[in-house]
């Protein structure tokens, strides 16, 4: 069995963009800039943030995290978001998830303007997603995506099994697969007969947040895993949505958790980051 | 086999949009406003502008077509729509499709500001759809669920196979279902076993535009279909894409072309111009 391992993925595709940071940066120009609102003292996403900076650093991005109390009235956070939305330095702008309960998550997407939105959540880059424009990629499938091409495995004409239907995961995946000519069932929650449906695929992307769901029934032998659940035991281990021993030898490759999904979001971050930072020129 | 007509549906909906658009008269209120805009002389856009006028005329809406000659500029079009965007008095705004080829349709989509974009095609649209929190009904996969739900077929927990995967029908048609609990099998050309595929479902939508691309071996005994397609054969007779000699009685409720989907787009059209009408008020 493969393990699909993000280790090499980012170690080339990082090295990549350096190189093209430096380019820019030997022609004179300025480097993208990326900057990151967080709200609140999460430990999760303190360190999320922080992981964000120092990769952005590594690259040779400038950056910036504006932090306000987890209390903070919302107006005075989407005040400072629309003083980067207009600030020509800034090239991408992300506002770390989960936000406090005060604010309202459809109401958010809309803040960040659509060009600088690297996290490709305003509902403008879905829609030119889903209508096969995309503007930006979508963090974690787009994640997916590096990782499957790197590892050379086609999802064109294959059958897909998505189980989960976030709008950051589950929907803007599917989005994708379709534009790769991949045939999606998307199965989820209230779905009756979840393994049959799922031992009909392919490739099983897994995103529905429930530790160890893909059982051995779930897989067609030679099937491809991916991964995207992270949970940590009562022991502090770290595992995912599939039941690795379960599922044991039957598939062909496999996304480890951790070191699979995971680490590309922030790659696909970087590199809509660049993206955005060039169409500006 | 029970057979999905649109008449009923739209008698009956119908009827609650007049008296609903007769109470703002009585109130002294200012009636909803369509204005649509048609580019040359496409024989079919004629007929379905012409429709779309005498419906938004029959149930007390005030309308006004705009039009242009086929070769015009489209800069000229596009100053025309921000002027009706500007317009307070204008609700809903439509630009007929298809547009000649000096138009970019990725472009176009964006013109219509999303308020007013009653047709529900600006990307913004389709990600507020995708992720959950819709502002309009897409039109035709609206009118498929105001069919469905009116002769009281729920797809909550089935499995609903959509077959073609359009910016206009599959995809947000695909949206629609997730957001009624429905499993969803998304085929298209480039998938390899269609009719394995379809034969799993409880409920059929197919909008492939392939004359009689559905036979009897893609059909579950007792499934629904919804045949979205709309072809004239040599014979100058109306069909769509079910094979209805094939399927025969297999079908539990199939909906007929003409008189099934169809009738039933404009009727969503009128709505979201009623629903655009409210918001502003």
């Amino acid at each position: 069995m493969i393990i699909l391992k993000a280790k090499p993925v980012i170690e080339k595709r990082r090295a990549e963009l350096i190189a093209k940071v430096q380019n820019l940066s030997a022609q004179g120009k300025r480097v993208p800039h990326l900057s990151v609102v967080l709200v609140g003292n999460d430990p999760a996403s303190q360190i999320y943030v922080s992981k964000k900076e120092t990769t952005a650093s590594l690259v040779g991005f400038t950056h910036e995290s504006i932090r306000f109390p987890s209390d903070v009235n919302p107006e005075l956070v989407r005040l400072k978001v629309q003083e980067l939305n207009q600030n020509p330095a800034v090239d991408g702008i992300l506002i770390q998830r989960p936000l406090p309960a005060q604010f309202q998550e459809s109401e958010v997407s809309l803040w960040v303007h659509p060009e600088k939105d690297v996290d490709c959540l305003h509902p403008e880059n879905i829609g030119l997603l889903v209508t096969g424009n995309p503007r930006f990629s979508p963090c974690t499938p787009g994640g997916i995506m590096l990782l499957l091409d790197h590892y050379e495995i086609a999802v064109q004409g294959k059958v897909v099994c998505v189980i989960g239907r976030s709008a950051i995961v589950g929907k803007p995946l599917a989005a994708l697969l379709l534009l790769r000519n991949a045939t999606v069932i998307q199965i989820h929650r209230a779905t009756q007969n979840p393994a049959e449906l799922c031992r009909l695929a392919d490739v099983i992307c897994v995103a529905a947040g429930s530790r160890g769901l893909v059982q051995e029934s779930w897989v067609k032998p030679g099937a491809v895993i991916v991964d995207v659940g992270i949970h940590r035991t009562a022991e502090g281990k770290i595992t995912g949505d599939v039941d690795v021993n379960s599922v044991a030898t039957l598939p062909s490759a496999m996304s480890p958790v951790p070191g699979g999904v995971g680490p590309m979001t922030i790659q696909v971050l970087l590199e809509n980051t660049f993206t955005s930072a060039l169409r500006k020129r």
